[in-house]
C-alpha cells in the first residue's frame, strides 16, 4: 500500500527550499507530490452478467453493419473503402469481422511519458490515472464569482494540477482562456501546461493544424524523434452522437495517431437526446460509435495506442438539460467498463462531472455517485476529476481543490483492504481486552499516521472548534485551500533552451495565424 | 423495474382529497407514497476473496475463545454458563462450535409489519430497507439554525419519514425531544412514531422498562397477541467496543428477543480508539462482538429474528474526532457485508452518516461514498439514511429532504440495468440514424417519463434559470422541500380507539414515572 503521508513528506523534502514556519505553512497548504499511477488492488464490479455484455456487443455490431456510421471526411471514407468496408458517401458499414480485427490491433495499455520522468504514468490494465477537467468557458473564481475564464485562470489551474498529488495529468484546456484570440489559444494552452507543470498533458483537437502545433511543441519539449513513437500526451476526440465522426475530430485523430499519441475515442452522448431514452439502448449505440472510431485509428497507424471511452450523461427529459451524478450514469460507466474488458482495451470514463452550479451538497452527492462507479468499472483514464461544475460549463477553484482531496481518498479506496497487519492488530486486541481503549497502544502509535484517511479540507473537528473557526462550509474551505496552494506554488524546472524554443515557436505562429476567427 | 413515477401517481391518487391547483402543488411537494421493499437486482461486490473472509472469521473466533467478551449482566452471564461457555465473572469465552451453533439459529430474513399493511417490509436476502437516522440531540432547523431538538421537531421528522417514498421506516428517536423529561421521553417518541406515520418503526433500548413500555404500546397498536410473535419493530443494541455488552443493552435485548422483535446487533466502533488502528483489525474485532451478541439472542429466544450489524467510523487520528465518509468506512461496510453473507444473516449498515456540520459539499461527498458501499455490500437494513449531520449529533431538515431524494436514485440504481427494451431502443437507432436526434421519436415519447432519474431538489436547469430563481444552493432548496412537505402533510389514519388507548397509557405512565432522572 502506498503510504500517502510518507510519500508527501519525501517529495516535499526534496522539492522545498529552506525551513521554518513559512516552509511548514507551505507544506500544509500543498504537499508537492504526485502519487504514482494508481494500481487497482480491488476487483472490478460486473453489474451485468457476461451474456448481457455479449448481447450488447452483438447489437452494436448490428448497428455498424445495418445502419452504419458516418465518417464525414473524404480521406477517412476512402480509407474505409480501401479497408473493405461498405462505403456510400460518408456512410460506412463495417462488418464485425473487419471491425474486431482492427479493434484487436489496439494495445491494451500504454506508457504516457511526462517531461519529469517521475510523473510518467501507465494507462491500461489495472493502472488508472486521474485527470482534471477540460473545456470550461466559465470559472467560478477564488471569490466565488462566475465569470469567463482567462489565461491567468488557466495558468492557475495548471499550477493546481501540478501541486495536487492525486492528479496524474495537467489536462490542457481546463478552462478556455477567453482573453486570448481563438486562433492563438491552443499555443498558450499547451505552453502553459508544459511550463507550469511537469505531468503529462492533453492535446488540442479543434483542427488538424492545431494538433500539428501541439505535436511540434511536444517535440520541442521532449525531442521530435522521441514524440514520433513515444506517447507524451493523450487527446480526446468526441463522436458526434448519434453515429457521426466529423472531419474536425478525424483530422486531429489522424495527426495524433500518426505520432503514436492516443486519443480517447469518446462518444459524447446526451442520453435521451443523442441516444435512445434507454440506458441499455444508449450503451449499445455508444459502444458502436467508440468501436468504429477505434477501428479507424488502426487504419491510420496499426498498433497505435488508443483508449475506448465514453462520456454519457442523461438529460432531464422535461427540460433537455444535461444531468451529472444520476444512477443511470453510474450504470453506464459500469457496463462500458465491462465492454472495455471484453475488448481488452484501456477505458476512459469520467469521475466528478456534476450538473450542480455550486460546490454544494448536490455537487458532492453527484461526484461520489459517479466516482464510485468509475473506480469499480476498472477505468484507466478517469477524467474530469477536478473542477467540473454546471455540466462542464464552469471550472470552480473550490471544486478543484476539494475534488483533488477526495481523489486521495479514492486512491486509498482502490488500494483495497490489506490483511498485512491483521496479526499485529490481533495482538493489540489481546493487549487491550474488553473495555479498554487503543489510543496509547504500541500498535496505534506505529500506525496512527497512515491507518486512516486524513483529509485537510474536510472538517471533522468538534462543532465548537468549527464554529470558532468561522463556521465555514466546504466551498469556502476549498477556496482557501486553492488560494494557499497557489501562494505556495513553485514552478517545476523547465530547461531554459526548451522554454525559449517554445516561446519562439509561439511568437512565430502568432504572427502567422490570424488574430481573429475569419 | 418499479416505475417510480407511476407508483407515486397511484398512491397519490388514492390518498389525496379533492383536486385543482392546490392538490397539484401538494402533489409536487410530496407525492405520498412508499416504495415497496427494495429488492436488489444487482450483484453484491466482493472486495476481498473468500479466503480472506474466512481468515477474518477465524481471527474473530480466536478473539472470543482466547480473549473473551464481557456480558456485564448477571442473568446474561448465567445464561452463557448454562449454555456451556467458559464464564469468569462477566468475562465469557465462547468456543466456535457453540458460537456458530447459536448464530446458525438466527433466521436469515424476517417480515416487519407496519400498522398499514401496504408498508410492511422484508429484511434479509436481496431485500433492503432505508431507515432514517436516530439519536441526534441537536437539529439544524428549517431556518438553518442549530439548536436542541424538541418534540415538535421529532414530530416533524416522523411526518417527513412518512411522506418520503424512499423511506421504509419511521425510525424513532430521529432527534431527542429535549423538552420532554428523560423518564417520559420514550413514551412520546413511540407515540409520535405510531401517530404520525404508518411505517414500521424502532424500539427504545435505554432500559428494560422502556423496552417493555415500547412493546406495550406496540401491542396497543397491533394487538398484544400479534406482537408476541410477529415483528413490528426493530431496535438497536450497541456493543460497547471493545468487547463489552453492557447491562442496559442486554436488558433491552432480552425484552425484544422474548417478543420476537429483532435487534440490530451493532458494535458502535470508533475505529482507532475502540478498535485497533487497522481496517482489517477493526473488522475482526467488530465481527467477534456482533457474533457474540447474536449468539446471546438465541439463548433468549431461539429462532428469534436478529440483524448482524456494524457501525464503524474511523477517527481522525490527530484529534480523535469521528469521521464519516472515509474510504476505510466504505471498505468496512463491504467486508462486513461479505461476512454477513458467509453467516447467512440479515445485515445492517449505515448509509449517509457524515461528519459534516452542514448540508454542504462535504456532506454530499461523504454521503455517496458510503451509500454506494452500503448498496453493494448487500445490506438489508440501511440505516441513518436521512438527516444525519455532525457524526450524528444533529439531524438537519434540509439533509433529511435531500437524502430522501438521493435514496430514490439509489433505489433505481439497485434495480440494475434492464435489457428489456433493448430491441425497442435498437429500432429507434435504426429510425433516427446517423446525425439525427431522438427527442421526438415514438420510443422517446413512450419512455421519457421513466427512462432516467428525475429529481426535484437537485437542480439541472440552465445557469440562467437557476440564477433567476435566486441562485439557491442545495441546502436552501432542501429546506424549502422540507417545508413544502410539512405543509402538505396529512396524517395517516390511526384508529380512534387505539389512539385513545395509547394516550391513556402514556398518561398513566407519566404519572407513575418520575418527571426527572433521579
Amino acid at each position: 500500500m502506498v503510504d500517502l503521508t510518507e510519500l508527501g513528506k519525501q517529495v516535499t523534502a526534496t522539492s522545498r527550499r529552506g525551513g521554518g514556519r513559512e516552509a511548514r505553512r507551505r507544506e500544509r497548504a500543498a504537499p508537492v507530490a504526485c502519487f504514482p499511477t494508481l494500481v487497482r488492488n480491488i476487483p472490478v464490479y460486473d453489474i451485468l452478467p457476461a451474456e448481457a455484455i455479449e448481447h450488447i456487443h452483438l447489437e452494436s455490431c448490428r448497428i455498424l453493419e445495418d445502419v452504419g456510421i458516418d465518417f464525414r471526411d473524404d480521406e477517412a471514407a476512402a480509407m474505409w473503402q480501401a479497408a473493405g468496408a461498405d462505403v456510400q458517401g460518408y456512410r460506412v458499414r463495417i462488418d464485425r469481422g473487419l471491425l474486431m480485427e482492427l479493434v484487436g490491433k489496439v494495445p491494451s495499455s500504454y506508457t504516457m511519458h511526462a517531461r519529469n520522468p517521475a510523473r510518467t504514468v501507465e494507462v491500461g490494465g489495472k493502472n488508472a490515472i486521474f485527470v482534471p477537467m477540460y473545456g470550461a468557458p466559465y470559472v467560478r473564481d477564488l471569490d466565488n464569482v462566475r465569470r469567463y475564464g482567462t489565461l491567468e485562470d488557466l495558468r492557475n489551474f495548471h499550477k493546481l494540477a501540478f501541486m495536487a498529488p492525486s492528479l496524474h495529468s495537467t489536462s490542457s484546456i481546463i478552462c478556455e482562456p477567453m482573453d486570448i484570440a481563438v486562433p492563438h489559444r491552443h499555443l498558450e494552452i499547451v505552453y502553459s501546461a508544459l511550463k507550469h507543470s511537469d505531468k503529462p498533458f492533453m492535446g488540442i483537437v479543434t483542427s488538424r493544424e492545431r494538433a500539428e502545433d501541439t505535436m511540434h511543441m511536444a517535440g520541442l519539449a521532449f525531442g521530435h524523434d522521441f514524440v514520433r513513437d513515444n506517447t507524451v500526451l493523450t487527446s480526446v476526440v468526441n463522436c458526434n452522437s448519434p453515429l457521426v465522426w466529423d472531419a474536425t475530430m478525424l483530422d486531429a485523430l489522424k495527426v495524433y495517431a500518426a505520432h503514436n499519441q492516443p486519443c480517447l475515442l469518446s462518444p459524447f452522448a446526451l442520453c435521451g437526446a443523442s441516444t435512445p431514452a434507454s440506458t441499455i439502448g444508449a450503451i449499445a449505440q455508444v459502444n458502436a460509435e467508440a468501436l468504429a472510431g477505434l477501428a479507424f485509428t488502426q487504419l491510420v497507424r496499426p498498433g497505435s495506442p488508443q483508449v475506448y471511452g465514453q462520456f454519457m450523461v442523461t438529460i432531464d427529459m422535461k427540460t433537455g438539460a444535461p444531468m451529472g451524478g444520476a444512477p443511470e450514469a453510474a450504470h453506464m460507466t459500469l457496463v462500458m467498463g465491462a465492454l472495455a474488458r471484453k475488448y481488452n482495451l484501456a477505458f476512459r470514463t469520467s469521475g466528478f462531472h456534476v450538473g450542480s452550479k455550486l460546490n454544494d451538497a448536490q455537487a458532492g452527492y453527484e461526484s461520489n455517485m459517479l466516482m464510485h462507479a468509475a473506480i469499480l468499472s476498472g477505468a484507466n483514464y478517469i477524467w474530469h476529476v477536478a473542477g467540473w461544475l454546471e455540466a462542464g460549463l464552469a471550472c470552480g477553484y473550490s471544486k478543484f481543490a476539494t475534488d483533488a482531496e477526495q481523489l486521495e481518498g479514492w486512491y486509498k479506496y482502490a488500494q483495497g483492504v490489506s490483511l498485512d497487519d491483521l496479526q499485529e492488530a490481533m495482538a493489540a486486541v489481546r493487549e487491550v481486552g474488553p473495555g479498554g481503549h487503543y489510543l496509547g497502544t504500541q500498535h496505534t502509535l506505529e500506525h496512527f499516521e497512515n491507518a486512516f484517511f486524513m483529509p485537510r479540507i474536510m472538517d471533522f473537528n468538534s462543532f465548537e472548534q468549527w464554529s470558532a473557526e468561522g463556521e465555514k462550509d466546504m466551498d469556502a474551505r476549498g477556496r482557501e485551500q486553492a488560494k494557499a496552494m497557489l501562494a505556495a506554488y513553485e514552478e517545476p524546472r523547465l530547461d531554459e533552451a526548451v522554454d525559449e524554443a517554445l516561446r519562439d515557436f509561439i511568437a512565430r505562429r502568432r504572427r502567422e495565424l490570424p488574430s481573429q476567427v475569419s
